[in-house]
């Protein structure tokens, strides 16, 4: 019988994160105060978040170390396998072979909860009673929810209206593990209830959300904020994924070409890729092609410009050097909710910038044809996010079938999709369009930037 | 770092299932014709199976082959990792060692997929171009869709209109994987016009889904009929789960004392149970107790009677020999839809009355109570029928600790809750009654009875 999964046992769950920053040839510039424009230190970040993370955040270190307590609640669903995608090669009839790390075996669903224990782990260290965040569709929040409850850490989440009130389900998943999930804009902030009096019956946006998390965590020396992606210690705990495939294709006796994930801040990206992109800079050899994988309707990496911008979209955190589409840029309501963020993370930008690793687009309709392609021919429904990836894995896979040449190529197939059945209705019933942006609109939003320009 | 998971590599995927009946002490009495009332033999149900599942039915061999391409299949989840329950035994702070079979790695998210993918190949083989069932919450009806997929087979499946309407995400599921949905009652049988007929804006019910079912399957050369529990066949491709458990709890150096699962038809139960039991019935000794666990709103081996019933509503079935409640019995519309039946499988029924294995009922209220628990200690969110065992599992532990001794208890964690959070939701909000039903109610059901009586 030919071998589907490679999988690994718990005590092969790596010991450390890997800090790719140590192996940059050119480091990350520095993020700015958003008012002097001046480079800022660590301590700005100390009233949202514990000093051990914002150790991480900074750190040059190559490794860093996994506490034992937070491998052990790894090892809930870690190692996660890499399946050989035999059911996909035979649909796509090609001489490609084709591997895929499975990420959602999580609780939640996602590779969030990889980044969120440790974060509640420092938390919950340094006396933190309350941890507050964001949510769009809730993959992030219920990963922390997840995390805070078996820290026993409450859990506040600011969840976007619109989605609150139209996708309960991960609202109710949020209240299982004890999380209070509030809908954006809410009552419980000075920036909710400011908008609340200004326009009652708002939807909300993400933008809005951060406000409240932000301002409970700054205004409450009990609670700290979390992030689930951008951040370069959130993209340091996702490279647990990378690492356990680094060993999970060793053992398969093969190595990738191509690895793809999907694109939203970076984390996604940079935890399965960062372990293979080491191999290239270890060696100095562009062996391993590094691609991420974004939305056509929000293509900051392929279509926007590396410049200072703000991380969120009023305007209140640090100036970070980014690939971005300006941090007003507002993206077509795409079911991928993950991956609708106006820019790319500090590291991941630097890295394209120096033509590191590679992007492309796909457009929604894509996307989720690859999706069904996917789910029938491997019998897991991925989420809106992860057919990205999946889109990319098939366009290479096609290509090696045109050119006659064997690739091997993985993905990292980030999520599955049982809470995101209402986007595969609206893909049979034809109401999935697709979302190409004119230049033109793309400019109309970098124009309305003043942050500081790189060179 | 205390090993939670214990796994096993996909070449130790069983190669045979354990059919329980070769062991039996007393084996179980014959179906009888529904209208004759004699004896009737496995050329009776040669309209709605194909050939190789009606030698299975009814096999008295011991070991049954796996076909290699269905544990090539199996391998797309299987082997499924049972896990040690630390969460749990330290928030119920119990001398006993807790372990738990975790079925929801499924495509499905359930144990069904292991009857579906050989129901599927058997048919597959014997040139049968669509499949038929019905199905009520849908974790059958979506098992079935994702392995007729595979085979490329058609399809169709009949799902209660009520469970249509407000649970519309397993139907996008079954859709995703290429499946026919009709609301049941439907346009597509002579059974569902003439209902639709009479009472046009009928909820349906899932005796009603069963007819459509069974005639499109009786009146079409190529099509059968696929049932997902209470048959000898669905039984045996079960027991992959128990055969992987006991592997896995020798891996552990450890035997459980107590097995669980929870009880609709008994597939799930037999799945896991029966290997175990095997050791009790080869040994001559009861070390192992196995213990069924029911609803208490619809309580057949708890409160029903032993004698023959048929297997639907209607009547139009085999009579079995089974606990049953009367097969006009309407349970509760509890949100553990699958373990709303009115009888037990023959082979569980026969092993009861031979106090062989026990049962035990819980309330609704209890079993979600339970489930909160388990997914605070253990992070996974359970499915309703799950929540049943693990109510078993607490008590038993509970008892562990009032005595002052440690068990070692297993149960079967069947199926993950991400299409139930509404029963969740309901739960919370308070919504969850108890229903508790009188010994008038079930005399009732029982004396409407004109079936055979045994001895």
């Amino acid at each position: 019988m030919k071998q589907r999964k490679i999988t690994l046992s718990e005590n092969e769950i790596p010991e450390k994160w890997y800090n790719i920053v140590a192996d940059m040839p050119n480091k990350p510039l520095p993020p700015l105060h958003p008012g002097t424009k001046e480079p800022i230190g660590p301590d700005a970040l100390a009233p949202l978040f514990p000093m051990e993370l914002i150790k991480q955040e900074v750190t040059p270190e190559k490794w860093v170390d996994i506490p034992d307590e937070v491998r052990h609640i790894y090892s809930m669903w870690r190692p996660t396998p890499l399946y050989r995608a035999y059911g996909l090669e035979k649909v796509l009839d090609t001489p490609a072979k084709i591997y895929y790390k499975y990420e959602g075996v999580s609780p939640s669903g996602s590779h969030k909860p990889n980044t969120a224990v440790p974060q509640a782990y420092y938390n919950k260290q340094e006396g933190i009673k309350r941890i507050t965040t964001e949510t769009g569709a809730g993959q992030w929040g219920s990963a922390l929810a997840f995390a805070c409850n078996h820290f026993d850490i409450e859990c506040e989440v600011y969840m976007v209206r619109l989605s609150y009130d139209h996708k309960p389900y991960r609202k109710i998943m949020m209240n299982t593990w004890g999380a209070k999930v509030f809908p954006s804009p809410s009552n419980a902030t000075e920036a909710g209830r400011k908008i609340l009096a200004e326009d009652p019956n708002t939807t909300g946006s993400l933008g809005i959300a951060i406000s409240e998390a932000i301002e409970r965590a700054a205004t409450n020396d009990d609670t700290k904020y979390a992030l689930g992606s951008v951040l370069n210690h959130v993209k340091l705990h996702q490279t647990i994924i990378g690492q356990e495939a680094v060993l999970q294709m060793e053992k398969a006796g093969d190595m990738p070409d191509i690895v793809i994930a999907p694109f939203g801040g970076g984390s996604n990206f940079a935890g399965l890729a960062f372990p293979f992109l080491r191999m290239n800079l270890e060696s100095g050899e562009h062996k391993i092609r590094c691609i991420a994988s974004e939305p056509t309707s929000c293509p900051k990496l392929t279509r926007g410009v590396f410049r200072y911008d703000f991380g969120d979209t009023v305007g209140m955190t640090p100036l970070l050097p980014m690939y971005t589409l300006g941090h007003n840029f507002v993206p077509a309501p795409i079911h991928a909710g993950g991956l609708r963020y106006h820019g790319a993370g500090v590291i991941v930008s630097q890295l394209l910038r120096d033509k590191l690793i590679e992007a492309v687009a796909h457009d929604n309709v894509e996307v989720f044809e690859a999706g069904v392609t996917f789910a029938r021919a491997e019998g897991i429904i991925p989420a809106p996010e992860a057919t990205h990836g999946i889109a990319t894995a098939i366009a290479e896979a096609n290509k090696c079938k045109q050119e006659g040449v064997s690739r091997t190529i993985l993905f990292n197939m980030c999520g599955h999709g049982n809470f995101d059945m209402k986007a595969y209705e609206d893909y049979f019933a034809g109401n999935i369009v697709r979302h190409e942006l004119s230049t033109a609109e793309i400019e109309a939003s970098l124009a309305k930037l003043d942050t500081p320009l790189i060179e």
